[in-house]
């Protein structure tokens, strides 16, 4: 494997294979050293890809049949799915044909399937869906987001510690700090794992010799857009919905501010002159720049685009998946848990 | 107890005593029949309230002089905080001196006094923090906030029939729906007790020969907003978290738009114009229409204002004590309980 390479679950998405060809071709433009494993029926693929002469020359087609749908059971993908799409992306990561898996399928079966053939990273018990959220200081990274609907407090810990190693080596953040999110930030709140992680991480930041756990200690729902921490750790099942419940909001503020923009002339007049500013606006809240969810914790780079997504949102996702192996993200997950691992698993008197 | 009396805690909230005399000179111009008994230091509240001459009039002082402050545990409160305004404006209500008690101090210590001092209604174990959010089809009530970290499947049960009654009987809503917050809308979705809950909810749905539970199943985060339900059901750690999560996206969309606007002359000029627009929009999500969290499940009418509120935000919630003595809620919510209990707690094979 001599140039990065991404293998891409091109029948995965709402809107498969045409935003992830066209996703692949804003990614190559941005990217110039990438090439592309396409996973999906050659008959459907040949033809839109040799009419994207450029994309084309840096691009393979793997011929497969099946697709995973959306309704498809984890379970049931693992077992029916040997030859679809997504499972043999999967396994071009394994086999080290790629550096990394982007799909806009059913994330269930990917994050099944990716465990399956992958495994996680030694100390890692637990990946976990990580993804990025807009702030008032500008974006945090937010994890588990659904994969894990109950965690220990070693699970918690191992979740920051990637966290921290996505934010720092991948984003390029300097000293990200970490919070547990919480009901309250006093040590007595909240349930006995999330207080045990908080045990283990406040021991870590002290005990550390090269400071690199910043753990600040618990945050509220709130703090996530404030952008209190650089990387907000909780369980899936908090996680999920606490994300989707943002997501609600920024949705019902988009329609209220449509709706009452539009309930008068002048409002009108006013759009009209004062647009320039709202689609600043609307740019930096835009969700395609927040696209791809990463399965932090594997043994190897998965992205999950969303569903929905068009071409350049999928480019996001590509995105991310380029930086996780340019800038060697396994590696370094590999020597951070090495190096703090003896520290999570001895005993906590605090917990 | 002849006419509506609402006890106030007058030194609860950043703002007390102020907000607390003036919010309920706004409250008591909006309900002709209330009286109000005031928890405070005499030398404070008398020279106060005897400037607000047609609020005196239907006013009384209780001299008290401790105070429970923000910072107190609830623990601590329960022991050293007998004498407290908080303390003796709950007793007062137990007592039968008044129909309900409003207080904008410490959350932790009001909950825990309430539950000492009144109880729960006969057949709810655990009380919980309902409130109002705004949402796309008008308002839902969402609950548990914050008060039980942990629930089983007959806690959810409980509050989501405190839920429905509180919709159906104070805010007269016609057949309120019930959902239960979850990472996804299948049944084999979620944790042991959120599927417990969902099957006894489901069965009640269907063998109420009133029909009076209309369960919706699992909704997901963004939901909330959406106003799919109009009684969202979820334990206090995720409900916390959610609630705040939406609140801060809220806070963060105002601060957005605020620096857009502002960011350019025509933004400027565009605000001005459409001012009007975005001050009905202001006013459609102004929080203070949302005060007052209530606890649901107590033997008596508890409310809850946030600290931080001002008058109006604080004669909300004075209000939403008012209507619950007025709608007989405890009643009501007796009768239900006492209705549906046997389907609470017979066993379930589906969980």
């Amino acid at each position: 494997m001599t140039r990065l390479t991404i293998a891409l679950d091109a029948m995965g998405g709402d809107n498969a294979p045409d935003i992830v060809l066209k996703g692949a071709q804003i990614a190559r433009q941005r990217n110039k050293d990438v090439h592309f494993l396409f996973f999906g029926p050659e008959n459907i693929l040949k033809p839109k890809l040799s009419s994207m002469k450029k994309l084309s020359q840096f691009s393979t087609i793997h011929h497969t049949e099946s697709v995973i749908t959306n309704d498809m059971r984890p379970a049931a993908a693992l077992r029916n799915g040997r030859d679809s799409s997504m499972r043999l992306a999967i396994n071009a990561v394994h086999s080290g044909q790629a550096h990394g898996i982007v799909s806009a399928g059913n994330t269930g079966a990917l994050m099944a399937m990716s465990k399956f053939v992958l495994g996680t990273l030694p100390g890692i018990h637990r990946p976990a869906i990580t993804s990025f959220v807009p702030t008032e200081r500008g974006e945090s990274v937010m994890m588990d987001l659904g994969a894990n609907i109950e965690c220990t407090a070693e699970n918690l810990v191992q979740f920051a510690i990637m966290g921290e190693v996505f934010a720092r080596h991948v984003f390029g953040w300097v000293e990200p700090t970490i919070g547990l999110l919480n009901v309250g930030t006093e040590d007595m709140k909240g349930h006995d794992e999330i207080k045990g992680a908080a045990a283990i991480l406040r021991r870590m930041s002290e005990e550390d010799a090269d400071h690199q756990i910043n753990f600040k200690g618990f945050i509220e729902g709130n703090d996530i857009c404030a952008g209190a921490v650089d990387v907000v750790v909780t369980d899936g099942f908090t996680g999920n919905v606490a994300l989707k419940a943002m997501e609600g909001v920024a949705r019902f503020y988009g329609i209220a501010l449509k709706h009452f923009l539009q309930s008068s002339f002048l409002a009108k007049i006013g759009y009209l002159i004062g647009r320039h500013a709202f689609n600043s606006m609307r740019v930096r809240l835009d969700p395609r720049r927040y696209n791809g969810a990463v399965f932090l914790g594997l043994n190897g780079n998965v992205v999950k685009s969303h569903g929905g997504t068009d071409a350049m949102g999928f480019a996001t996702a590509i995105g991310v998946a380029i930086d996780m192996a340019n800038h060697g993200f396994l590696d370094h997950a590999r020597e951070e848990i090495a190096r703090l691992g003896p520290l999570i698993s001895s005993p906590v008197n605090e917990a």
